[in-house]
């Protein structure tokens, strides 16, 4: 039997109404799904109530949470990958009775959902946006709704787990020992993201991670035999998975007996196909109609009628409800907590110096000293490349905040990102510090974030054109405001022989389009260290550190100004006396090839000044007066210098201003050939230079 | 028995010297491969080392291929997955003595791939760049290199050629037969986009397509086992693939039966797992050592030695190789050819209309009339969201143009491109002209890649956002120059309630920002037909339609201009007399806001000009006139109003414009709301106008 192969779940409501309190919670659960949506005439209500059992079971007897205390490290993660049945989430924060956490890590003394909040869904403003958005509302351990992005996430954060437990807990210390739930659907299913991220849990043996798939065989363009008639399960095990298949999402008893076997397995990953119904009691259900739109008014009347439901009432929790669910999750939570708060007290006696750094970690702080060894780079005109500098400032950092772990996509040996002389994570050593990811950028990025949500400082790396598999989770970490850090290295036509396809040319620009994204493209290896300093401060924007392949000369620093100009963003590396003729502006690789155009008309009596761009987000972030001050307004004669599309520059180089970007795709050839091709010369930037004085 | 525990394919050369032709010519391959690699100081020999022999027994023994027209359209494909692994495709170009074809589509009497062009390799304009190039080399079925992107676009090819079989083929006239083979690697397998791509094939039963997959268990890091330890194998047959294992890919024996056990399944795709040695008898065999760089001088020596080949000769083809490989090939495609084109002559007769159809679409023209009942919308202040008029326009040429199809990533009602009254794609029905590609957009891309690379004028449509899902294969097309179309609705933060991970902000710029992409965001009903238009008549440059979700009024095109200017990227919409005051320029949902703007404001006595700015990628290809006459120098009060992210504006806006855009992700609610909150109404515009005014 595969899994689209299968006796269909049960789809009469009155067989499971038996007027249990576990029945009341389950239809209190859908009946708050189906009002919200229909309030909010937008939503998707279909799968809060395919799932509303599957969401009870798990918290009410297996979810190890303290409502009282929801950021407890220890908790068990509950990882809505279905982020449209946002209301499923809502509904199990709201009668879980979860308390807010604000934005100083205080409590608030609110729920962290009331029922107004339910009454807002989808409105301005309101705790219960369209999808589940992390920081947003407290209970919500991640922003879903790009499908597959909760299963990766929830695959970092199983690693997270495994990490912080070889690294914190000893013999009778056992600080971490949390899973993590999470339930996805056909959707999920089917994009290669959660496919790379599964075959790499399967691989590192996480068996504190279950996935619960909603099968239910409706997708939206109709049934999922229009697409999607894979044996999903055996998919499963091929990754290495343990799977069990659940015929009726409503049938607790056997999805509880699974959990148990999940909980019981300590050698691989538990996927449990959960075959559903979509709208579940509704005259739409098993439809495509029941997916993303308000049942409407009628049919929620009758999909009350069908549970049994007082069919005039909206918003209803019958009494006792609530507290029938807050008290099985707390009475256990509460508990557990509590035990864990003692034991990590003992720990800070027992192991203090452990002890600081797992505070340290969870605060999102540095340790005192954490950048002393970062190395000065001594000028010189051969130089190193951003990626090798890059990979020193790195391994010097970790050295000192061991939990700076991150890895690659199958690339470390050219990006440079292995923390030299330690071991890589793998089962069997789940200390480890060095990630082997996989070709599997997108899986990575989801895979990173996870771990960033788990307070981890994590890294993942490629080459910069690959950031295209990746771009989902990039913009994730953005919109929570996460300090995930990407290095991104063969940052331009210095790729060279690959040619077009490993060329990036749009790439820098498609990273700086994302709101919140710290883009930063260090031109030596001391702005490198320097925009490692600045990154690693600022632990809620993630970062994209742009790297080239090839050797920058190192600037002497004795002659121009200091790199740490860039933590603001952009500075004057090297100036005229009074005000300049021409502004020569670059980033990364091609700021050594505008100073060397600039001493050249130095030398010829021209005014020039060369400012230092390597990251644009951060330079908006200064005030009009700095920004004035490294751009006057009245300098108009600029040139704009970079291995890249041209798009964005304008607003550095105006309408009268010049760049020398690339307006094509690049070519297979070595560097030097490209360069000449290009226009990236000396001499082509000191004749770019001259004609837009001309012009002013 | 898992792809990853076998015994170890032979490692010893001298197993396989027997001095034939065949040992011959697959080891000329492999000194070609590692000599060019050698020379080139840059390349991947492990590869082309371990596959040769595969390359070889494909198509000596199977591929229908005339070398003298590379371009017969019932050409079997060879698609190289494993990019990297160029040197491996142009030796069999060569040795196959493939014809070149030229820009024209005429032979231009020279080799595809000439033995000096081996030895330039990597080298500035060479034939041999080193990723192969679709377009730049014949023989080349397209550019692969980004992983995972040869296994979707076969996938695009089979599905092609199914729907060919299906339209053109009758009875006595079997003019589309071909078979699809594949060669992919680890990477391809770790990838997702070659998982959804091979859970589609799967499901499409494409039992003309054979993958074969090189397992030599090396990757770039070390041995797979640090990643990747899942069973390919069964995932395969998880996905409905028929799945054979080769133990050594030096057995061509093995390989033959198992290509002949393809040709003979006519239910389901083909998976040949081939275990091989990277690098295959150098000393650097097994080892990653052997993938991405040259052996090195002495060890190419060796090689050689351990070949039985003469070691100080490079670049050495034997006496009798080229004839006996390209022999074997032409003697069997050449003859197929020549039945073939007498066969299309009677069908010609036989069928003319199919005939004519067939020969327009394989010239990538359009029939006459092709656009003769795309609608002309009436001016309508409610208006119509630019996926349903999108909607319109593509059925009403689809209706017309029948090889125009394509579909979407499970979101059709959505985005509004099903073809209606016309039947799906699926097993039983090839001839379908809706495609169903399940949530899968990344495979999406590289499916719709690769049916355009057959001549099918190929769509697939998302929601904007997820855009950022298959940025790979949409920067392919453009680099391969085919006129794949991209349907992208829900545009901005017009989603509304969906919130910030559905709503687009970056994504225009994104776009925009790919040489080569025609990115065209229409603003009215008639715009989208214009823009329709202006697509459909240029087969070699993709295109991204970007339409909203919500209605858009259609202008009075009796009062402002016609919207035949999208053809030109920009045009002037609404004018005032003599030289504006200012200029708002907008593009697509906010070209009628600036309307009512500008309307206030020449009721105000200001000298107004509206600029409809619907594709950057088309202004730009304007001359300076047309664009001076649009965007005078002269005047500097410009304000931009678009609901995305900023980047790129100020090409158009200068120093001292203003933008009305969004610098943060967006936010759920009603979109009422949102324009509210982030500035899109008229009084706004009206204010920024003015305050322009003022500062110039």
């Amino acid at each position: 039997m595969t899994d689209t192969q299968t006796a269909a779940p049960t789809a009469d409501p009155k067989l499971h109404e038996d007027g249990s309190l576990e029945r009341l919670t389950i239809d209190t659960i859908r009946t708050l799904s189906m009002d919200a949506v229909q309030k909010a005439n937008s939503g998707h209500p279909g799968t809060p109530m395919a799932l509303a059992p599957v969401g009870y079971t798990i918290w009410s007897q297996f979810l190890r949470y303290d409502p009282a205390h929801a950021d407890w490290p220890n908790r068990d993660r509950f990882v809505l990958s279905v982020g449209h049945a946002s209301m499923l989430l809502y509904s199990l924060i709201h009668l879980a009775g979860i308390e807010e956490i604000g934005a100083d890590g205080e409590k608030s003394g609110k729920e962290a959902v009331s029922l107004e909040d339910i009454r807002q869904f989808r409105q301005l403003s309101s705790k219960t946006p369209g999808h589940p958005e992390y920081r947003h509302t407290t209970g919500v351990e991640t922003t879903t709704g790009p499908l597959g992005a909760g299963c990766s996430n929830s695959v970092g954060m199983a690693i997270a787990e495994r990490w912080l437990a070889a690294r914190y807990n000893k013999d009778g210390f056992t600080l971490f020992d949390h899973d993590v739930y999470t339930l996805c659907g056909d959707g999920d299913m089917m994009e290669g993201v959660a496919s790379e991220a599964a075959s790499l849990a399967g691989h590192l043996k996480l068996s504190n991670l279950c996935w619960l798939y909603d099968s239910n065989h409706i997708s939206i363009e109709g049934g999922t035999d229009l697409a999607f008639d894979e044996d999903v399960g055996l998919r499963f095990e091929a990754y290495g998975w343990n799977v069990i298949h659940i015929d009726d999402a409503n049938d607790t008893k056997a999805l509880a007996a699974a959990i148990e076997t999940f909980k019981a397995t300590s050698d691989k990953p538990t996927f449990i196909v959960v075959h559903s119904v979509i709208g579940y009691g509704s005259p739409k259900a098993g439809t495509e109609k029941a997916h993303g739109e308000p049942l409407g008014e009628e049919n929620v009347r009758l999909t009350k009628q069908a549970y049994g439901w007082p069919e005039d009432k909206s918003f209803y929790v019958p009494e006792g409800v609530a507290a029938h669910f807050h008290d099985a999750i707390a009475d256990r939570g509460a508990k557990l907590r509590d035990e864990w708060v003692k034991l990590t007290d003992t720990y800070r006696t027992e192991y203090p110096d452990l002890s600081a750094e797992l505070d340290l970690m969870l605060k999102d702080e540095l340790p005192e000293g954490w950048d002393a060894d970062i190395p000065v780079f001594e000028a010189d005109a051969k130089g190193i490349a951003s990626r090798e500098s890059g990979g020193k400032v790195l391994n010097a950092i970790a050295a000192k905040v061991p939990w700076l772990i991150g890895g690659s996509a199958d690339l470390a040996p050219s990006t440079k990102t292995d923390i030299k002389g330690k071991p890589s994570f793998e089962p069997g050593n789940y200390g480890g510090q060095n990630f082997h990811f996989g070709v599997r950028e997108h899986g990575m990025g989801g895979v990173v974030n996870g771990m960033t949500l788990s307070h981890l400082r994590s890294y993942g790396s490629t080459f910069l054109v690959f950031s295209d598999y990746m771009r989902a989770p990039i913009r994730l970490s953005a919109i929570m405001e996460i300090g995930a850090i990407w290095v991104f290295t063969h940052d331009s036509i210095g790729v060279g022989e690959d040619g077009p396809t490993h060329q990036p040319i749009e790439h820098l620009a498609t990273l700086r389009a994302i709101p919140g994204l710290d883009t930063i493209r260090p031109g030596d290896a001391n702005e490198v260290a320097a925009a490692y300093k600045a990154v690693m401060q600022d632990a809620s924007t993630p970062a994209a550190l742009i790297l080239s392949r090839q050797a920058l000369p190192t600037l002497d620093r004795t002659k121009y100004a200091s790199a740490d100009g860039v933590a603001k963003g952009g500075y004057v590396l090297a100036d005229c006396d009074g005000t300049p003729d021409v502004i020569l502006i670059a980033t990364g690789s091609e700021l050594s090839l505008v100073v060397d155009a600039h001493e050249k008309l130095i030398a010829d009596g021209v005014k020039s000044r060369v400012v230092s761009l390597p990251s644009w987000h951060r330079y908006e972030l200064q005030d009009q007066a700095y920004k004035d001050s490294v751009l006057p307004r009245s300098v108009k004669a600029r040139v704009a210098v970079e291995m890249a599309g041209e798009i964005g520059w304008a607003k550095y180089v105006g309408l009268d201003g010049a760049t020398i970007t690339m307006s094509t795709f690049g070519a297979s050839a070595p560097l030097a050939k490209l360069a000449d091709k290009f226009g990236f010369t000396v001499d082509n930037v000191v004749k770019v230079a001259r004609e837009v004085m001309e012009t002013k």
